[in-house]
């Protein structure tokens, strides 16, 4: 089955379109975690413990893992070990480069460490994309219109056309889903351009993030949805979901916001 | 001293505008080689030892480190240690992501593996690039037209104003360069365009990958800064110089090559 299809039917079948950012920052962590020998499993194996009945799709931020220097990538894979088999993972690597180099950083998601998909960067063109959609069964969420502040400085940029650059992108790699696994990222922030971005590439998956800390609201995106069938959403929400208390009741908290965030979208 | 500085006295001090890409792919090692207990770092070491006196750079490429799993990260360090601390050293990243990701990746390449720069991918605009810019001494080379087909699908691109879209990006990075510490990366497959990328943004340092086995001429590209003296450039080559023989004489050819480019670009 095609990535697409995958999370489409996952969603139905587990009514969410949830997808939680294990973005695990050391200096958030509350004591009790910290005096353990794994601070940063500890930690995300009690948020999977508390969400996993409730999300669709975990999104690890490789970033955060690299800084950790050597350490960074057992602890990856340890964390990848600890999330239920059907849910979907997504690296959120933003990776980009020529094609032989592409297939290696598709080679070392996918293959070494066994992603489901992975967030890419439109910016290089076809052929540093096109090794990440090799397997139709892997999903590619390309970035679009992304969720920060700096995404006016290019992605809405007018083009000769008179549509902004992100459209640009998002009526290009539609061409490109000739596996029907690639998605978009497009940032909760910007809700009105999401609907246009949809429209320019209906079949394409939707990745949502920037609800909670970064401003989005849930209730917005979900009315973009609702008479659109065709298009499998899921929205992330990291910081403010894993450290909603910073206390010792933060896998309880980050549960209870996760629900409100889940029933929002439904 | 800023990295722009560093960067230019060195290539006027070493005479050489080369930077040698170490992507090291183990298929393509000679078989004396693939015998020995780590093949990656017995190639690598020879041949920086074959062209440490002609080089200003080494450039490692991630993507062939991170997919040899668990131990790439390891053989990425013992590489790193291998290279005479007064060559500089990009870690050809094409990294990118909102702020507190970004500062995350710029921990990872500059804390952690101690590179003098990286490469950036400019999509997501300022608040992505910033946190990699942060320290003076560190170099920043922002992708603006790159060397490969798909350079075509975005980068080339006419904006509203009449100029292609990889300008947009020279202009706006120039305005973000405080610090001394950016550069851009423009393929050499592109001259015409090099040109008027640097006249664009004309006190950025470059980095020129894409001679040799991706087509661009080291002799067309040396012409474009003939008169320019406030552009320090870098002309990267990779395959064309470490798989220049497959043979056991692999060492001794890179070298030739590397000599030969180095010549050229003077």
């Amino acid at each position: 089955m095609s990535f697409n299809e995958t999370l489409k039917s996952l969603i139905k079948s587990k009514k969410s379109h949830l997808c939680i950012g294990l973005d695990v920052d050391k200096s958030k962590l509350p004591q009790s975690v910290l005096s353990t020998d794994e601070p940063i499993l500890t930690f995300s194996q009690q948020i999977i413990k508390y969400t996993e009945d409730i999300t669709v799709v975990y999104k690890l931020n490789l970033a955060f893992y690299e800084a950790l220097g050597e350490k960074g990538y057992r602890i990856l894979k340890d964390t990848l070990s600890m999330i239920p088999k059907e849910i979907l993972t997504i690296a959120d690597a933003k990776r980009g480069d020529i094609g032989n180099s592409s297939s290696k950083y598709a080679e070392a998601v996918f293959d070494d460490l066994g992603f489901d998909a992975v967030t890419v960067n439109p910016y290089m063109g076809f052929d540093s994309v096109e090794p990440f959609c090799a397997n139709p069964e892997k999903g590619v969420f390309v970035l679009v219109l992304t969720s920060n502040k700096g995404s006016s400085d290019f992605q809405q940029i007018e083009s000769a056309n008179g549509i902004p650059f992100f459209l640009e992108v998002a009526r290009k790699i539609t061409e490109w889903n000739g596996n029907d696994n690639i998605g978009m990222v497009l940032g909760a922030t910007h809700p009105e351009e999401i609907e246009s971005a949809v429209k320019a590439a209906p079949k394409l998956s939707v990745l949502i993030p920037g609800v909670g800390n970064q401003g989005g609201e849930g209730s917005r995106v979900k009315n973009i949805f609702k008479d659109n069938d065709q298009s499998p959403f899921i929205v992330n929400s990291s910081r403010g979901i894993i450290y909603a208390s910073s206390g010792e009741d933060y896998a309880v908290k980050a549960r209870e916001v996760a629900k409100e965030l889940r029933d929002e979208l439904n």
